[in-house]
């Protein structure tokens, strides 16, 4: 184990004797070295046998290294930020899996759902004052509508939770029985609908913010892209004690609900509940049609999203988790029913008339607790839960997107965990996606709602379809019932789709061009769920691809072995250019220098001193009268790789990197264009061999 | 020479004995093969002994190959649009060295300083008017100075001529005498000389344009840096016919000023010359201070700009060189002299007043021929030797840049010659930095004209210094006449320089921040000038450093052989990874595999399959439960480096490379992190082996 070199290590003067050396290829870890400890005595001879260590590293079996928490310290100020913004790295032994009791679970799958009664009643009102004030009683009778479609999903969902015990998503449910498609389809669906959950959920935030502070009025956008980036990070970090985080705000608000519902009721029975209407009020004169009544449905049905999150969340439940996840799905509804319809009566009752910068749940405490402390925790509670219920989507669409990576339909990056344990690309791309919906719609939820509406009915209707086709294959005991619960289930849910879509199709009001009528409405969803599938099917079809094309033969002696020639590109002769000789010529006997002349002259002074330094490495001389590098040069290896019938050639520079990134414009960069022309040539290898400033300017010291 | 894979030329089907191999380490240029032709009747056995061709090349010695033109052709679209605009390339032996006769000199190496009659009269004139029109007779006395400062520069310029026969620019005189600080002050001030020499002549050739079409008056900006692009396109394509093309204009403007200053001074002798005062004219009331007599002064010696063209391009003359230069620059000065006298004595009579919407050139050219065709001719021959003007320097700066760049001072890369032979680089350097002088400074010549009197004339102050240096050194035949005649230029054209600086420090007129009364002024030019020779320096002290670090040792056993180990990073066990290993052991003996596991189960699978596929490599099994990838392997390289005493590391990583460019987001960018973490660390390399997807493909399609 002799060496030309000076020890790398300077600590230990005496060079270390491989004792294993006679057995070849050795694993470096496993090596062990004999070292003569200094002798204290003439005559004595003490050694110390010792196997490879390796700093930062713990030797977990033979040949496994595990990396020490020490190995993860920021090295910059960009590493001393993101620790500073994400936390520290967490071990992958403590994924926890915390087990929700039903009132956590209720806590922690509902805010979604429960939170939508912060907005859909408001926004059914603004849709049925467009035929003015008489209109508004609609919403009693559309509430009804609304509470029976509840029960229908409701009772189809529960066949969902005890035939998919382990998380039964729409994607899951609707690939596993319906095919790739319609799994698609819903998968789109899903995608679009988590990130309309945080646009209008936080939409609804700033709302409920706006109606308390109207100072904030104009910066509804800015606010919401503000609460975006906020729940963003906080969720890169990973939310640990989520049931707990959870509990109390969910808990909070539907104390603040019940009680503005109770005390608003017996204000209004005794005649003393007042609402004043607000100062910009938007009331229309258009008849009352059944295309708007249609309209104000849908909006009103959103009032459901979210109910899916029970039945995605089953293994997080207490044992015996298909039961306990179907009593609390049964809870989250029968308390949303009783809001909802709470809601509307007093909404009625009162004679509210909506408006974005007083919120109908803002005006309604106000009348009925005046504008105390109460009023403020009423409107705090509902801050945070729809911020809750923004962080839900934030837990299922890097989930939905991992599973779509597992199966290759989305790339292999978003299923990867980050330091914190959490799909962190995923995170960064669904609050990315979301804050562009938040611009792009002004922060407005009455816009979004519709697009919100129809995504997420979409990938009701294909789930329950797929639970219909499931019982029809199956046909176990009472298959006839269930199919026609989850039948019934599929019907309403797809007939509330189609009417999302069919009455939403373009929103006047929100011009895409500003002046023109053509406005932005669920045309968008229609073409992006096609778009999304096209997409994963693109992806899907190329990973398919590289897997079969990578895929080793049966019989390892099938690869055959690889003929290699190495190419050493020589600029001038200096200490860079003989390193890469020596390093060629270290590798292998088929070496070949290469030397570009821009006319015969210039080459003349390297030959004359080639013997001296050529390591044995035949030159050969390229001249390019025209000065051009890239075209001849691989013209001449193409060519020595057809000559030489090698299937690998190896291109071979002499990199001088120097001290600071400034210098490099001073050594040109024909390297990185000749890499780049190789890149997508095959057959072909660069290596660079650098060599350092500091470190050429270290080794002339020591000498 | 048998090897595994298919031949990759499937033209020939038997493949090739090297009648050579016994002799090892032959060039590939040089090794012959046995081809058996395929046999007309059994028995026969012919067989052709043939030399490795290598196409798109002529083989011009043992070893040599020279490319042929067809290598040349442009291969993309950004390469055909390139040849469009840029030529053909061109062989580096057609380099011609055109030799001028006095009269084509005249008319190359004095466009830019006859031009200077276009602009100098106007800008000294609108000085002047400052203190109201009766201060313009001082005109008269302006003109008579500077041909009596002309007169002894082109004395002093002589001596220049006959010294430095081989071409003596400013640089090259004060570098050789007065030694680096004073060469590099010349150099700088040069440098903003040539960029000046462009934007002052472009925004004249504007200011001339604009007499003859007011409609282009807002276009000014634009048309300049139209202009500048035309002059640098022009310029990359190398102008060959440089003496014909620039001898028409010239002579052109000539007979144009004389014909204009000859039948101007006879109308203005019968008092029939009315040059109407202009719609816009700013007329000052200050009193006539020696200050503004000075600053009028320092932009009327900016008519001398140029001179010392004739001196830079004497090895371009007919023999004998000197002589001849002498002469021409004699006739030039007379030439220009008349003209600015003649200017002078025209401005004076006809009492005309300066506007930049209307030339003086263009006044005067009005009332003498009226604005008929004549006018045309007169103002589009101004344009002409403008714009000539202008591309002299393009000739000047590349080559200044190109002679810096030998001595170390710049980028090597403004040595390079591109593929019309042009110093493309500084070509393009110049047309940027014009282009900027003219945003900055609006188009306008009078802001520009005082920085450029104070850039040219400090060039020549350390000229005609290293001059006077030279004498005094020397001490040969009449050194002491020699040194007076010098040192009087020296004196001469650095009191106005001083003056140009002095008076033109801060022009209040062009504000950098609006509003603010701290403008653009020589100040910029004192700034730049210094700024210059520190970056001349610290290229200057990097490249010094990187010879002497890069220098190969006297004895060339000092260089100690390379003690190499090499790492293949497996992400999982395919046919990429497999590659990898195969490459890696085709190489060396020491090699270790690694793999990075999220958890020590990932790796199990891989481990069950090693032995079947490893090609013998040891595999090294790294846990990182904090799922970072950059950190732990760093630690590990280094480690393992220490471990085996490796005083380069090569990591081998397998890389996937797909069809398109998209489908790279779909296979992680790992490999390129960790490319980018290495780089900087000396004694690591790495490669990649790229599987290309589309040769996978084909493999496969083959079996």
């Amino acid at each position: 184990m002799s060496h030309g070199g000076p020890p790398p290590n300077g600590a230990n003067d005496i060079p270390p004797v491989d004792i294993a050396a006679g057995k070849k290829r050795i694993s470096p870890t496993e090596r062990r070295t004999v070292e003569r400890v200094r002798q204290q005595r003439p005559g004595d001879a003490v050694v110390r046998v010792r196997r490879a260590r390796f700093q930062g590293f713990s030797r977990t079996a033979e040949a496994h290294l595990e990396a020490r928490a020490e190995l993860e310290k920021p090295r910059d100020l960009a590493g001393v930020l993101k620790r500073w913004l994400v936390g520290e790295p967490i071990h992958a032994a403590l994924e926890s899996h915390e087990r929700l009791t039903k009132k956590k679970a209720l806590a922690v799958f509902s805010s979604d759902a429960l939170s939508s009664v912060a907005y859909t009643p408001q926004e059914t009102l603004v849709i049925l004052l467009v035929a003015g004030t008489a209109a508004t009683w609609w919403m009693l009778p559309l509430a009804i509508g609304v509470v029976l479609l509840l029960a229908t999903v409701v009772t189809s969902y529960r066949q969902t939770i005890y035939t998919y015990p382990s998380g039964g998503g729409s994607y899951i449910v609707a690939h596993a029985n319906l095919g790739e498609i319609p799994g698609l389809v819903a998968a789109a669906a899903l995608i679009v609908g988590y990130v309309l959950t945080v646009s209008v959920s936080i939409a609804s935030a700033v709302d409920q913010m706006v109606s308390a502070a109207p100072g904030l009025v104009d910066e509804r956008v800015l606010l919401g892209v503000a609460a975006i980036a906020l729940v963003t990070v906080a969720n890169l970090r990973g939310i640990r004690e989520s049931g707990t985080i959870f509990a109390a705000p969910t808990y909070l608000f539907l104390a603040a609900m019940f009680g503005l519902i109770g005390f608003g009721l017996i204000k209004l029975a005794s005649g003393t509940l007042v609402v004043p209407p607000p100062v910009q009020a938007e009331i229309g004169h258009e008849p009352l049609s059944l295309f708007l009544i249609l309209r104000a449905f849908a909006v009103a049905s959103a009032v459901m999203t979210g109910t899916e999150a029970i039945s995605n969340g089953i293994p997080a439940f207490k044992p015996p988790e298909p039961r306990n996840a179907a009593r609390t799905l049964l809870s989250m509804a029968a308390i949303l029913g009783t809001m909802f319809l709470g809601l509307s009566i007093l909404i009625v009752g009162a004679g509210v008339i909506p408006s974005h910068e007083d919120t109908v749940i803002s005006q309604l405490t106000r009348s009925v607790f005046g504008e105390g402390l109460l009023y403020f925790v009423v409107q705090s509670s509902a801050v945070l839960i729809l911020v809750l219920a923004a962080n839900t989507a934030y837990a299922d669409f890097p989930r939905l997107a991992s599973l779509l990576a597992r199966d290759d339909y989305a790339p292999h990056q978003l299923a990867y965990r980050g330091d914190r344990l959490a799909f962190s690309n995923g995170i960064i791309l669904l609050g990315i996606l979301a804050g562009v919906l938040i611009v792009v719609f002004g922060g407005s939820t009455g816009a979004l709602l519709p697009l919100y509406a129809l995504s997420v009915f979409a990938a009701f209707t294909f789930s329950q379809a797929g639970m219909v086709k499931h019982w029809w294959r199956e046909r176990g005991p009472r298959w006839r019932f269930k199919t026609v619960v989850n039948g019934l289930g599929a019907t309403a849910t797809g007939i509330v789709a189609l009417i999302a879509a069919i009455t939403n199709l373009m929103n006047p009001d929100l011009p895409i061009i500003p002046g023109l009528p053509i406005g932005w409405g669920s045309w968008v969803v229609l073409l992006i769920i096609p778009f999304f599938i096209w997409l994963f099917r693109l992806v899907h079809t190329h990973y398919a691809e590289a897997r079969v094309l990578s895929a080793l033969p049966a019989d390892p002696s099938a690869v055959s072995p690889i003929r290699q020639h190495i190419v050493v590109l020589v600029a001038r002769l200096n200490l860079p250019a003989v390193r890469a000789l020596q390093y060629a010529a270290s590798l292998s006997a088929d070496v070949t220098a290469v030397y570009l002349a821009s006319d015969a002259d210039s080459a003349r002074e390297l030959e004359e001193h080639w013997k001296t330094w050529s390591q044995g490495i035949p030159l050969v001389v390229l001249e390019s009268p025209y000065r051009s590098l890239t075209g001849p040069l691989m013209q001449f290896l193409l060519e020595l790789k057809r000559n030489e019938n090698a299937d690998l050639v190896t291109v071979v520079l002499p990199e001088y990197v120097p001290d600071h990134w400034w210098e490099h414009v001073l050594h040109g960069q024909s390297a990185q264009f000749l890499k780049l022309a190789l890149l997508f040539t095959p057959g072909f290898v660069v290596t660079s061999i650098p060599i350092h400033e500091h470190a050429l300017a270290r080794d002339q010291s020591e000498h």
